[in-house]
């Protein structure tokens, strides 16, 4: 497809929370329709999308019926069934393809890929058993972290290692799945950046945001990141490096590492992103309408940054700050309906706006 | 209700159309769910609602199942049937109250209560028949406007008089119907107040706005208007001692006429306006949430401007436009998702921002 999608064409979407609610909203912005599949009952998206799914990835009846109604089809996650995506794409176009997601869903082919672009990344090691752990410990060492080689979110599926005493127990807890352990950077501070590109080639990049997580998950995004003029083109180059050599088409996220002035990447997320929310109050195109863009084939919009931002996520009980939220000035709440609230859980955010 | 409406509660919107879709996209910004009560098939505020009733104002089934699947009932429009309220009302609150669509729903009342309030408004007269036509001839006289007092908008149901000679075609206009004439207002330009009201009484308004219309459609609303420092504070007043009059809960839209210096009130809309969808990118919290926050009884939200915004409408055949627009810088696009462009439709409108 390299025309423009039609106004009032419907856009699939993998994935029914929260990145799929913010998608779905911002597609609808356009004028186009959103068709949510989730397996999940309830999805957070499905209050604000034309249509909904609820039907596992091995349905393939519910998986084609969904395709076949469909113009586009994305995803606000990368861990879809390779399976799944195999019947989508003989109905469909999949934006982003399926290199990006090949990549992405493997922490080793994802760091081979980011080395072999000339990227700077952590010190890494193949882990397919306990003899590769021994001999990983005299290159990358410690301290490390141990992660699955696929399906790790939000801190899940990892293990760190402070000394090479801790290797067997790390080892047991990847439970015999495929892992890579990564050497630890003692990095300053973490950014990201997120970035479109369209089907004609042409990218555009957000401000770099500044990362804080707390208990493994993203507990603050600023911006403007600390980083000097040099620094942000670099970080910005960097990613666009990324995107053309995967001819992506859509919004990707890109966390790098400050270390010693040095930018080293840490992932690439190939969907709109949490550490890109803060573009929500802080442009005039957002990254989520920026993602519904690239996909559409449409011109790519003005993402320059009009304010500073804080973004925070609301996890868990945060959810009992919202009274006190909703009567702060400058202060922007996004809830996203989710009806239970677990620790961990993301519930919100709230971007802080200042000029 | 005096209580904060809990998350993940329902909010019923009557009627449809753009409005309610903004409103359905700001309520789940919130955690609301929306259910949209609508006669028309496909209305474009059910791709992003939570549930869609097809059914007709006079349907007392619908409305009673409708109303008791609702925590509160809004509206996007005042010409709700009264018997549709009543079925309603028996199982739901109704926000902003019957009060306000009394008034605003016959031109004539709207008229006598804004005077008794010690505002200006234009001269008129109630013309029940031809009898009064030509008595008015003398008190309102030419140029000047017959108007239903019932059912009208965007320039519908309205007939110009130059000229006495023009009051038998125009009352022929009329068909039978009530209808009140107003003497026509040379006015300098126009302005419109958006203004929130909550439960507890708060009051928060919005910039004033400067309103141009085009074949009885508003084209543009400019922020800031022309106004004085003194003018706006004025204009804020009036608008807050009629909502604090009405007890309003919610958004209204006043419509100014600035004259010779003076403000005189042109109408009132118990609703969020066409003529405030500049906030949506002009400020933190826009009108669609504003009115949303009001009556959820929630604290209202910050509305400080941030920007200065001129909105297009984009009516009928604007939207070939759409692709320029959207490579526009500082240009923000909403468009409605509407099935077929009419002359004269609105489909859609644009925010242009400048710092």
């Amino acid at each position: 497809m390299t025309d423009p999608l039609p106004l009032g064409s419907t856009i699939g979407i993998l994935g029914g929370g929260q990145l799929g609610r913010m998608l779905s909203v911002a597609a609808a912005r356009l004028g186009f329709k959103c068709h949510i599949f989730e397996p999940g009952t309830k999805p957070p998206a499905g209050d604000v999308a034309h249509a909904v799914t609820t039907a596992s990835y091995e349905g393939i009846d519910a998986l084609t019926r969904f395709a076949k109604a469909c113009d586009v089809v994305t995803f606000e996650f990368e861990n879809i069934p390779t399976s799944a995506l195999d019947v989508i794409e003989a109905h469909a176009l999949i934006r982003p393809g399926r290199e990006a997601l090949r990549v992405s869903q493997d922490r080793l082919t994802e760091k081979n890929y980011l080395q072999d672009l000339g990227l700077t990344v952590a010190p890494f090691a193949d882990i397919p058993d306990a003899a590769a752990m021994t001999q990983a410990m005299n290159t990358v060492g410690t301290p490390s972290i141990l992660k699955t080689r696929r399906f790790g979110y939000d801190g899940k599926g990892q293990a760190r290692l402070k000394t090479p005493q801790d290797a067997d127990a790390a080892l047991a807890d990847m439970q015999d799945a495929p892992a890579i352990l990564e050497g630890f950077v003692d990095f300053d501070f973490e950014v990201s950046v997120i970035a479109a590109r369209g089907p004609s080639g042409d990218v555009a990049c957000f401000d770099p945001g500044e990362n804080v997580h707390r208990n493994g998950i993203l507990h603050t995004t600023t911006v403007p990141a600390r980083l000097s003029s040099a620094q942000k083109t670099d970080a910005v180059l960097l990613t666009a490096k990324i995107l053309n050599a995967l001819e992506y088409i859509g919004v990707m996220g890109v966390e790098l590492f400050v270390a010693d002035g040095q930018l080293i990447v840490n992932e690439i997320a190939p969907r709109v992103h949490n550490s890109g929310h803060w573009t929500q109050n802080g442009c005039t195109v957002d990254q989520f309408e920026q993602h519904i863009r690239a996909i559409a084939g449409w011109p790519l919009g003005d993402g320059t940054r009009h304010a500073d931002v804080v973004m925070e996520n609301l996890i868990g009980d945060d959810m009992d700050r919202v009274p006190a939220l909703a009567r702060a000035a400058d202060t922007a709440l996004h809830l996203y309906g989710k009806a239970e609230t677990k620790p961990g859980r993301k519930m919100g955010h709230v971007n802080r706006i200042s000029r």
